[in-house]
């Protein structure tokens, strides 16, 4: 095994993720509010495979080949839609043994920006840990890919990315030199003792609250509430775990 | 006088001045390391005006018409330049009541990609005070644009954006919703107590070491020592205070 350190570094917004992308590496997808949560929540609900899709006449179009669909712009359902995006959504009722066809505001984008590279895995809060585990055994480096919206920076996604890179940094198998990894640390370690306090300030948090569906939040911040492993396989995503 | 709140938003990189950028608005330079630092050192040292470039053709045609450059790319001084980036380069001897042509890897690219704007303004920890103060009262939006390096996120420029909405929110002037504006300011809240301690993790610092001119830090990050106004006007920036 090659014992030379693996790299972490934070891409904040899909607008830079060009000055970060390596094919070599593995590429971390954040969506916290709320792709990557109701990803992970969807596949530890039994969901057989998702397929993202970045344009809205995509998805109309696998919806009118009979697929499930799943898809919101600005955090609102599309009409033609079966679901929207909220970890609620993606019931074991509706997604068990499924597979759905997925477009969102920001989380699919990056998600198919990312698919050069070596490997494309989910992260959310929700899990976090085996997330970390997983990226240990990988020996390779890792760039932590913040969704953002509408490719500014987001406090959210940034949170998480320090939250990973903390626990990625607790071995000695990964060093960074990233000024944007080290700023997602130092705002983790802000934020860690009482994140949905925290939150309070986040601007799509505001969103969804104008949006009636702030109830969600405290899921999307919970610790390992769906230990699963979503990786991109070819044009779908499939549970690794 | 519109008594109506005004906005605070942090540009974290050029690579992103375009999801930011309004005419309406007065637009914050901000190069620590060592663009706006060097500027305001400069003023308070005499100079008459800077005439930022961005290309290095553009800076060597001014040179070859007799005009004082100051040159650097990747933190080295070009060999046609009469002087580098540093504050120290800009010495009372140097520049006083002259006229100098500046291109610097980030800092005037920023210049020129903000010079649509409103009114532009340089930023440092050298000006703090005086910038805010001013700031206050020009009854107009913020946007503090953060030169980073190579078009990347970087933590000196950040937290001074930090250190300056801090200053701007203290009045009931000014509001924001910006997720990298309140981010930017817990990075101040976490360095502040000991900022030289803090940067000790900023790449930039480590580029500067590996150069041997890491000794100007103490003078960048110290506050309110050069405590003048350079403003773009036209195609030059001049002291408006």
């Amino acid at each position: 095994m090659n014992t030379e350190k693996k790299t972490i570094e934070v891409c904040f917004t899909p607008a830079l993720f060009d000055y970060y992308k390596n094919e070599e590496s593995i590429v971390v997808i954040v969506d916290i509010l709320r792709a990557t949560s109701s990803i992970c929540t969807a596949f530890f609900n039994g969901l057989h495979e998702l397929i993202p899709v970045s344009g809205i006449e995509e998805a109309r179009d696998y919806k009118n080949k009979g697929f499930i669909v799943a898809a919101e712009r600005d955090g609102k359902i599309l009409d033609f839609a079966d679901i929207g995006n909220s970890p609620e959504h993606f019931s074991p009722e509706k997604v068990k043994g499924k597979s759905v066809v997925y477009s969102t505001t920001n989380g699919t984008q990056a998600i198919n920006m990312a698919s050069a590279c070596k490997k494309v895995v989910i992260g959310s809060f929700l899990n976090l840990n085996l997330l970390a585990k997983w990226l240990y055994g990988q020996n390779k480096n890792v760039i932590v890919f913040c969704s953002g919206w509408k490719k500014k920076f987001n406090l959210e996604d940034s949170v998480f990315a320090g939250a990973l890179s903390s626990e990625l940094l607790k071995t000695d198998r990964f060093s960074t030199q990233c000024d944007s990894t080290n700023a997602s640390i130092d705002l983790w370690n802000t934020a860690k003792g009482n994140i949905l306090g925290y939150m309070e300030k986040a601007s799509h948090k505001n969103r969804l609250k104008n949006l009636h569906i702030d109830h969600i939040l405290p899921y999307c911040f919970s610790l390992n509430k769906a230990p699963v492993l979503p990786v991109l396989s070819g044009q779908t995503i499939i549970n690794a775990f």
